[in-house]
């Protein structure tokens, strides 16, 4: 279709900043945090915040769906037209935890505005992200026919897993029926460079306990006679790479879908070199598999990361303490076509071949995801090069994406639809870290370009 | 000197059992845990008790002694003869941090007697041991002229390493001048084994701080690029021992006193068998260098453990973090004649050769102290013998012991006083440990010996 002028429409975007802002902050201030238990009631308020938002800029059916977790949000408007297609816009309302709270300037559910960043958790991810969308459908239902069918699904589980969404899909199938999804949230390579992500890595989450002696014992009375569980855990830790930080689990690159020459040249065109990472994240030397570059490394090689370790006295001070175990918190990012049961496998099988007889183990999962990797040359994809092109004013990258969204996967088997993934975080965001923010011009351009798109379709 | 017939001085001990139970009670009821600022009141408050305890038992000058850190409580009392030794009764009224509380079966500051044990923290660990020492002293009081002068110091910074009880040492050398030292700080091998301790493990405590990123990372984003610190801490401590468990810093074992024939035969006398270390830890396998004994690798070696690990997220759930730094604490325990010093440097030099340039780290000495080993025939340890053998019916071994007591080598270096060790603490008292107890019936023993000790001077 071709779309109208949407110099009056983009005119009502512009007019309610201040309103989308103040919402957006409203949005930030409930600590929707899925990962701990005592949030239960900050989950449910949440998402009967978003139905009340979706039901009150014209969206039909706006309501909040339980599940055995958190509840979805579910929403959906139809157009008079009949040869548009469905979107399905899919976001989260859920958050990271904010530890640790001494490292943060401001309170991270106080959400404060210095400079042109609003500061809170879950600003850039992603509320921010939800609320843009939501802003631009409700532009869109201001200026007359809509261009598509629209439907909303927020889940509050996303930070955790997303242990139930899968349940839901299969379940909801109909109901969530689409040509396409989009999905916001992923981020930019920098402000002045959108991006859209066609591959995403999958995410394999264990806890790792090792238990040594009965109980913690005096590290002078037994130390030398008895395996330190702290020790042992750390030897396995260290046994899980090689010198080139390749990962040894066996079996753990057999189905790594490789890179071909093409691919390794347009990722090279990235603005996203070794002193780009460097900047970023403040380390003085890169690390990593040698023969991939960084920006390789990240969207295109599975890795193994420790996210949390524990053993014996940890406060201020000393304890001679030989603790009775040690515990950490370990993660695979996967890549196509990796399969998340069968990494669990491979690392039971490292654990099998590895740990000592003077030790016992016990290995949790978590939650994982699988890798997936889409078509560049979708209707909804080129519709969304358009629109960023014509808000930025420069064609946008396209990126293999580090981080997981497992929704993606499921969409495309259980709902048969292929995501357009995009978003307007900034990788200076500190997403899942102190002070997470949202750069505010990055945003309203976003809700700009996310307006055009559906006018693109 | 010939000692007076004992029986009626024991039967005042006798009579006064349940006394001295619940006054070891109201001590133990006191949480004196010195690695903790939050306990600066308690410290005083558990001093003053004892210097009120003291007085009450007719000691002379007992008072609280101020220092940079926790008081000191000090007391003394003449024998009215003149051809007798003076006594310098060491003791602690410190004690270990009572975490993790959730496995005490009933409160650690609130005594329970079950069964023949009293459960508490400290009623081993030393508050029971000070209280023996006390009640002893309080016997031999009631019974005429002193055997000895017996003089007192009980400090409340043990269990932190001591930080500022050798500057008391040097400025009281002459209120603390004695012949010889009686140590109650270590444990009897069994409750039908009296033990005496001829050499104690020195310490080296340190805190190890690996730092990557400037703040946490989002795991997706940049694992694969920077190297992880919590890996990066578990690879130098997998590192930090060959995998026959003898430790790799440079130089560790260049000070070790080798242990001779007749030392390792008399060491295999000891009832503590590979299989005692097992009943005692509920290890299936024991650990460490298979050229030694276990008893001569806990007594005779050196070791390093790891006390304690913390890195990224630890609650419950996920968290996709990588994180910014990771924590070690880390010590050594060191035999004669290792210095606490020189390992210092070589834990320096260890890490300066391996840690990679992708990491900063830092390490932070927390306390430490020297090893000693002493002469079995002095004049105190003959006594000692004869006391033990009195009221045990067999002759005491003679043990190293794993652990650590500072105070022997420095009286030794400072006041020029041998230190006579032992102690009615037994191998399952869980010191240390959640559940820490106190057997009854070994405890009232050990006061009868001590009672006979002074008279066999």
């Amino acid at each position: 279709m071709t779309h109208p002028d949407l110099t009056s429409t983009l005119a009502y975007t512009h007019q309610n900043h201040d309103r989308f802002l103040q919402e957006l902050k409203d949005l930030c201030s409930i600590p929707s945090i899925s990962t701990s238990p005592d949030h239960k009631d900050d989950m449910q308020r949440t998402a009967e915040w978003l139905a009340a938002k979706l039901h009150s800029i014209g969206m039909t059916d706006a309501r909040v769906i339980p599940t055995p977790g958190n509840p979805v949000v579910y929403a959906e408007r139809k157009s008079t037209r009949n040869d548009v297609p469905t979107i399905l816009v899919y976001g989260h309302y859920d958050v990271q935890p904010p530890e640790p709270l001494e490292l943060w300037s401001s309170q991270p559910f106080e959400p404060e505005q210095r400079g042109e960043n609003l500061y809170a958790r879950g600003a850039s991810d992603m509320k921010g992200q939800v609320m843009a969308s939501i802003d631009a459908v409700d532009t869109v239902l201001q200026n007359g026919a809509l261009p598509c069918h629209i439907k909303f699904i927020i889940e509050g589980e996303e930070e955790i897993g997303s242990p139930h969404l899968r349940d839901f899909l299969v379940a909801n199938r109909d109901l969530l029926a689409c040509d396409m999804a989009l999905n916001p949230d992923a981020g930019m390579v920098g402000p002045n460079t959108p991006s859209i992500v066609y591959a995403l890595r999958g995410l394999s989450y264990f806890e790792l306990r090792v238990y040594g002696p009965k109980h913690d014992l005096h590290s002078g009375s037994y130390g030398g006679v008895v395996h330190n569980p702290a020790q042992a855990l750390c030897e396995l830790i260290a046994g899980m790479h090689d010198s080139n930080g390749t990962v040894t689990l066996p079996g753990f690159y057999d189905r790594v879908r490789p890179l071909d020459a093409e691919e390794r040249a347009e990722l090279a065109r990235l603005p996203l070199s070794a002193d780009h990472f460097q900047q970023e994240t403040g380390v003085s030397e890169l690390w990593g598999e040698s023969q991939f570059t960084p920006i390789e490394r990240v969207g295109a090689r599975p890795t193994l990361e420790v996210n949390g370790l524990y053993s014996g006295y940890t406060g201020k001070g000393s304890k001679t303490v030989l603790p009775a175990w040690a515990m950490a918190k370990i993660s695979m990012r996967l890549v196509a076509d990796q399969d998340p049961a069968e990494v669990h496998q491979q690392l039971l099988r490292y654990l099998e071949e590895h740990a000592p007889k003077t030790i016992h183990w016990e290995v949790t999962p978590m939650s994982g995801g699988a890798p997936c990797i889409t078509d560049r040359n979708t209707r909804g994809t080129q519709a969304l090069v358009k629109a960023l092109e014509t808000v930025w004013g420069s064609r946008p990258v396209f990126k293999r994406e580090g981080g997981s969204i497992p929704v993606v996967g499921d969409m495309q088997k259980i709902l048969n639809a292929d995501s357009v993934v995009t978003g307007f975080g900034l990788p200076d965001d500190n997403i899942h870290a102190p002070n997470e923010k949202l750069h505010l011009p990055t945003w309203f351009k976003g809700i700009d370009a996310l307006v055009h798109f559906f006018y693109y379709l």
